[in-house]
């Protein structure tokens, strides 16, 4: 490592709102964001919800001078809607499609035909190799009732597990978009005290911008007010997280959010609040983090060890609830489905007595008999498929729920050893602790 | 590091062909695996096609005592089939879905409905952090009209991207599995070359089994020769690779697959051969991996990328070639709902003619009316699904093919590097070159 200069990067995200001819003034809105990308020239754009391949040749074109490197991460029917331009070169990139995401039948909310899932982009920055992750989580249609929080708490498990197990080469690791969790809310406490991920909102040293940081704003002409309900004024579920490593630490110089307008134009880029983070990045060679940073932050880490466990227990238990209710719903497309099978066999068999008493007149008439057949042809196929999904749905919640027991299986292993090693050696690192790399901030 | 003696270390992998029902002698053939691994007590054990989680508990309650640690990677409909047993503890564990894996309707091949993956787990090997990788690619039902290529192209695809990306804090990496591949199929090259995985049949000192280390041979009472045809012997498609790193050397000691055969039984263990292979681990500090090391290898370094970069185009026309087939699926499918719909409407114009017409007589025999009717929306129905199917399997398509060209990017951007370096400095390491990382056997 021969530049040991800081280096600043600025760093964009932004739910774009963009599905062609439903989301208001889509190609106006476009047109604002590209051109303000051009002026603003921050080191990384991460953008969420670029339904349409078109916008992103829109905005690749528009950009082409300042953000030569850019990705449209593809998934599901429409795509991931996830987009990254880059004034630096894209190494390698990679994505992963979150096992769960809503119901294809709840058309309406439209969350499972866009492939949700998390995208990764490989880049230098100086001298430093960042890991940049951009994603969008299941979005919450109800806070009281939100019966997609297992669907969201297994994304945001799925997502500390993918950002923690590909970013260990990385020497800065950079998260934007919209998580649609609030700032305490499980899954999000799970991602940050898991993948020792920090808030820039939280740690940047000025802030200009909404009020806490808000990012749904009940100010925003698009926003209806009726959905922020209880939360008049809005609420904060669009993030820039980063993780610095023992080759540099990332500091926030500062952090800003759009406030639902936008001078000069009649309306806002977008539903959501654009997010700007100005981060440093200052490298340093592996020796400064020593023993004394280590021995320092020792009683931290158990503290915090001890915290992942309790929020690992509790993100297990919000999957088992999921898990109970994609059972019901499987057990009763099976038994529907089953209900379907008997009124079809007896429709058979009352066509068939008469048919088979040679000569009798058949009791039913033609077209309610092809109708009735037609019916429960139907409620098997329906049925059928919906057996099959929930049976996915459960085997994707019976996986995260064996992974996130593992999990508090190894942290409470680790936990035990931080403790020994303090009774025994209080001044020294425990010798016996062999893991580092499954709890991250420790390193 | 304070451990620095070499760890041996047995690997096991064997396709289990454990389709309840319809694999012949399953319940038996679990019992003999389960003796024999319990006898044999190898290190690690990796089992594709275990289906059903009854026999992954029964393997699990038969080898609780030698084999304490074990993880079941769920999936799909019917599960991954994945399954791993460890002596060691393991850590963490980590599953990617494979984003293609053949088509629903081709219910006879099944493969859609297992839902293919790649599981990984984290242990300890000694001193040593170990990632081993278990997986299964969607088979190949013939060699000369494969259909599924593409697909398997894809799959091998994110198998090595996967793997590249989740291991770079592994000291050691092992891969176990059912791959589906002959050993110089592009897939197989595409793994290797990109992650610099050793094949250990290829590497052992000492080998016990088939002939050319096949897996799949005609002596297997379970194997129709047929299907073998035109390897009259078998192929070798079932494989333990492995990979060092700057903090350990590994190497493969001995190697052996089961004959087809299991002395005092009357079948094999499965269809499919097993795999062992005895690896041992050389952990050494990483000042022994210097600079003497890298500039013997540079040359070949150069060898190796320039082949690389043939091997992805190659695997990039074959998922064009893919796209190509998919777009004309795509549109066949659109076409035929179009028809259905055209044909909907003409039934609606003809049978209202006459009720428009007051009084005149219905031209059409009720009957014949609704099975048309039906017949239509069952054309709709399907048409609208296979086009939603092959719209995401496009998509795939695309997002691996989009991946693939920047990967040919950064390699040619690399080797450009290697080259000038080598033409102005060619007794050095190149300055300008910074991505190690992006091509893992060099560092």
């Amino acid at each position: 490592m021969s530049n040991m200069d800081s280096v600043r990067v600025r760093v964009f995200s932004l739910n774009c709102w963009g599905i062609r001819y439903l989301s208001k003034y889509c190609p106006q809105r476009y047109a604002m964001i590209g051109e303000m990308l051009y002026k603003e020239q921050h080191d990384i754009v991460l953008l969420q919800e670029v339904w349409s391949e078109k916008d992103y040749l829109f905005l690749k074109k528009k950009l082409a001078s300042c953000h030569p490197h850019s990705h449209y991460f593809r998934s599901g029917v429409i795509g991931s809607g996830l987009a990254i331009f880059s004034k630096h070169r894209i190494r390698d990139t990679f994505l992963y499609r979150y096992s769960l995401n809503g119901y294809p039948y709840m058309a309406h909310h439209g969350d499972w035909f866009g492939g949700k899932a998390v995208g990764m982009a490989i880049l230098n920055l100086g001298s430093l190799t960042a890991n940049v992750y951009v994603t969008h989580l299941h979005a919450e249609y109800s806070r009281e009732k939100d019966s997609y929080l297992p669907h969201r708490v297994v994304q945001a498990w799925e997502l500390q597990q993918f950002i923690r197990h590909t970013s260990a080469g990385a020497d800065v690791v950079i998260v934007g978009g919209d998580l649609n969790m609030h700032p305490q809310d499980l899954g999000n406490r799970l991602l940050r005290a898991y993948t020792g991920l920090q808030d820039s909102y939280l740690e940047t040293a000025k802030f200009d911008g909404c009020e806490n940081g808000m990012t749904l704003i009940a100010d925003n002409p698009f926003i209806s007010k009726k959905e922020l309900v209880p939360f008049e004024k809005g609420i904060r579920i669009d993030y820039i997280l980063f993780k610095g490593s023992s080759k540099a630490d990332v500091h926030c110089d500062s952090m800003s959010t759009t406030k639902g307008s936008v001078p000069n134009h009649p309306f806002p880029y977008s539903d959501h609040e654009a997010l700007t983070a100005e981060l440093r990045l200052e490298p340093h060679t592996p020796a400064e983090t020593g023993s004394d940073r280590k021995l320092k932050n020792k009683d931290s880490t158990t503290g915090k060890l001890a915290e992942l466990v309790d929020i690992v227990t509790e993100a297990r238990t919000e999957v088992k609830v999921g898990l109970h209710c994609a059972e019901r719903m499987r057990y009763t497309a099976a038994r529907t489905g089953v209900m379907g099978l008997a009124l079809l066999f007896l429709e058979l068999v009352i066509a068939a007595v008469p048919y088979l008493a040679l000569g009798a007149e058949q009791p039913f008439p033609r077209t309610s008999f092809y109708l009735l057949a037609v019916l429960c042809f139907a409620i098997l196929l329906t049925t059928s498929m919906l057996y099959i999904f929930y049976t996915m749905e459960l085997k994707s919640l019976q996986g995260a729920e064996d992974q996130m027991r593992l999990g508090i299986g190894s942290l409470q292993e680790k936990l035990k050893g931080f403790c020994l090693a303090q009774l025994h050696n209080p001044s020294g690192r425990p010798p016996e602790v062999q893991e580092p790399s499954a709890f991250e901030p420790e390193e």
